[in-house]
């Protein structure tokens, strides 16, 4: 049996989800509600000792972390194939996968700019204490704390951006000279890691990123978007999106009630 | 024929070297001189687009990303096997390789105040900018650029060492409950690229870490060290780490007269 913890839209969430769709495999979905904190629970911090989402549960066994969970359920269900057999291309598969990884500070900075900032604001002060004392990870508390105290400066912000150009150039040239995919012929792990961050990017820069300035991108993203498994992992109204409910306080909640 | 382009001592270089010296395959050594900038010349930056080492060549082809080129090592040359083959233990050792990239932005921060803050200092203002210009990857700039007007302060470097002993906690759990490796019974990457991050922070804060507060971890690495290919590769007196050059001018370098 497979169960999957997530929390249906997020970056990792949705790279998991659109790796179980492409294999055509079905799991139980467990939704996380970030929002409620239930990433901080005790129960879900045995099975994630991080905290964070998503984490596969396998026969029992969690295995944790977007990038590993994705080359496992490769590992262990191997059809249809999505990884690459040629080792180079393997190579390369692996190197957008861990990209898509590498980019998350910048793409924290911008999706906390304009998605997260104004949910941030009316956490009081005694919320921030309880989730920050919950918090395992010393970096992720950091970042957390530094929110709280008002964010991110237009330096830091442009910096994360020109990050994000910079990767997106990359992508434009890799596809450009070898494509059709990022590992080339084969549709592998690297197109399904990568495509949440430009998906985000898209979501959060409509006024400020030209998808016409990637033509060679924009048609990888067209393709790719037109996959049944990413039509229903990026859409917003499936079951495995359940709507935002009103937001409780974290004192409220009887298991931070520490 | 392989070649590995390697700052020798640094982190992700030696990654790559213990992984090809457990292999028993040999290759040529290309020093890359950080100190000189050679990782930003032009040449190099067509084998690795980000500036940064190391790079494996093999019969022409470059591979980059230390993570993805160990990987690619082992799918080409795999015996001895350094992924174990049940994929639950190949999880947790994807899950620790993946750990020691996830951790370089605490190390880098760590690095800077411990061993390269002098070097910095002089660094004249022509020279930086003329770094600031030729490094590609945006975030590594902003990173230059922070320290370059004084570094880290000291909350942001306790943060970072909290980071740290976070995953120092982590791997001590993991090996008391599962060991004697960290994805099991199997010596693997996950064990070759987290000794090196290890490997970094001893040598940085003999004075605050203690290795006796870690008694499994530190039996992990003395057994790790042990052996032959680590003894070889974490040597300093190896023909492939050669002697610092007395430090040039980066204006003085030709292929930087831009």
């Amino acid at each position: 049996m497979l169960e999957l913890y997530h929390s249906g839209l997020t970056t990792c969430s949705k790279q998991v989800r659109h790796c179980l769709r492409e294999k055509g495999l079905s799991y139980v979905s467990r939704y996380v509600e970030l929002w409620n904190y239930e990433n901080l629970s005790p129960d879900y911090l045995k099975l994630n000792p991080n905290g964070v989402v998503p984490t596969l549960v396998h026969d029992g066994n969690p295995i944790i972390n977007s990038f590993c969970i994705n080359e496992y359920i490769d590992d262990v269900f191997p059809e249809p194939a999505l990884r690459p057999a040629d080792p180079k291309d393997r190579a390369r598969m692996r190197y957008w996968a861990w990209t898509a990884d590498e980019v998350h500070l910048s793409l924290a900075r911008l999706t906390h700019e304009r998605m997260l900032k104004a949910a941030l604001k009316d956490l009081g002060p005694e919320d921030l204490q309880i989730m920050l004392r919950s918090t395992p990870v010393p970096e992720k508390r950091e970042r957390w704390n530094l929110l709280a105290k008002g964010g991110y400066s237009a330096d830091q912000l442009q910096a994360a951006l020109d990050n994000v150009l910079f990767i997106f150039r990359r992508v434009e040239e890799e596809l450009s000279s070898r494509g059709p995919w990022l590992a080339g012929a084969t549709f592998s792990l690297g197109d399904i890691n990568m495509v949440a961050i430009v998906h985000r990017i898209f979501e959060l820069y409509p006024d400020r990123l030209n998808r016409s300035d990637f033509p060679v991108l924009n048609g990888w993203w067209e393709r790719l978007m037109a996959r049944p498994a990413a039509a229903y992992v990026y859409a917003e109204d499936t079951d495995e999106v359940p709507q935002r409910p009103p937001r409780k306080s974290i004192a409220g909640i009887a298991e931070f009630q520490v």
